[in-house]
């Protein structure tokens, strides 16, 4: 169907995923520390924004030492990425647990945004500006969520090629069939959306007329009508 | 065909539209003057970037008494709506234009986004860091903003009418197209997405099949096939 070629960063993911969402770790006394310690995390946070968090301030605010805190982290990125598969974990699992059901494939693809965009609101509702911290931090370092965006893609290009086996998206490649529709639904997967265009206008039955909007008309069909190209036609 | 109730700020720019895009006003000094204050703005926030600006500080930057510079704005009022009103003058002519031309419906409405994107892609091309600036004051004075994004709902209401005339977007009304419209080719009005989303995957290509999908796909046609909501069908 297609060649996929993931970064090292996705494949950890994609076994991550694959072996109960955690990280292989025999040690469950560490699990439980690192856990605590990303609570402290979101402590920090909420007090004082969205400012760089570094492993002193974390030993600092959970009373630890330095060098215990590095029994849990290896380094500022292995903490940055602990954040992210925090922040994003039951996201994973949304998408896995809608990848892999016997729904029919426009459900899927429903089910695909809309239940995540539910737990998006969620998070919202109880902590706004908490949620608006962590947009930035990842904004800031936006290597650590891009595995976790490449992974969104992966699965719904599962989606959409089981869509394509039924015939839908006639003409266009996966890739592109992907993109047009990530870009179709980017206000319920972009939590800034929730700042920008809020609650009241995002529901879930608008999500739902667009999933329907793109089965019923996404795709090259035959069509004798062709858009006049704004650098060409100029009207003045 | 539906009820327009516009606030007294988007009647004024509906009139300024009507009458070549300016308020009506006679003194052609002090057009110049405020001209040349605007672009004094625009050396401040390159400065300075997304800061609040005062009167004094504007009157100072131009080498003027603060006396003076009342002489061309009321006060900041009058100066934000000025650096708006130039901010979106060229998205309003555009709207105008399409609005008003005979193309067929669909180019329409396609026009009506893809030039407005590509003048903000130049905008964007130019200085993105000014463009930056300016989003950032536009979100402290939403208020402002608010009447050109009402200007927008207005227009595209104007073009979505015509095609329900012709058929389209079938049990639907003007509003909810609208909204939905909106939506789905989000990624092309916000220029947010233009540091987000990026200039590579933001092509009018896209924006083109988009608009196909919708004129194709958007409407409550009878169809047996109803989602399942996320929050009936869980899928665990």
């Amino acid at each position: 169907m297609k060649v996929e070629i993931f970064s090292s960063y996705i494949m950890k993911l994609l076994c991550a995923c694959n072996t109960g969402y955690k990280m292989a770790r025999p040690q469950t006394d560490i699990d439980a520390g690192r856990t605590t310690l990303l609570e402290v995390v979101d402590d920090l946070v909420r007090k004082r924004g969205a400012v760089d968090i570094s492993m002193t301030d974390l030993a600092a605010a959970a009373g630890m030492s330095p060098s215990n805190l590095y029994r849990f982290f290896d380094n500022k990125e292995a903490l940055l990425e602990a954040v992210a598969e925090r922040f994003f974990a039951e996201k994973v699992r949304i998408m896995v647990d809608v990848t892999e059901s016997d729904l029919p494939v426009q459900d899927k693809m429903y089910q695909f945004f809309a239940r995540r965009y539910l737990a998006m609101v969620e998070q919202y509702e109880a902590e706004p500006d908490l949620l608006k911290s962590y947009l930035e931090i990842g904004q800031q370092y936006f290597e650590v969520v891009r595995g976790y965006v490449d992974l969104g893609d992966h699965y719904l290009s599962l989606i959409v090629a089981e869509a394509m086996e039924l015939g839908y998206f006639e003409g266009l490649s996966i890739d592109e069939a992907v993109s047009l529709i990530n870009q179709m639904v980017q206000c319920y997967t972009n939590p800034d959306a929730l700042f920008f265009v809020g609650t009241t206008k995002l529901r879930v039955e608008k999500l739902a007329t667009i999933i329907e909007t793109i089965f019923r008309g996404l795709g090259k069909k035959s069509s004798a009508h062709t858009l006049a190209q704004p650098h060409i036609r100029i009207v003045s």
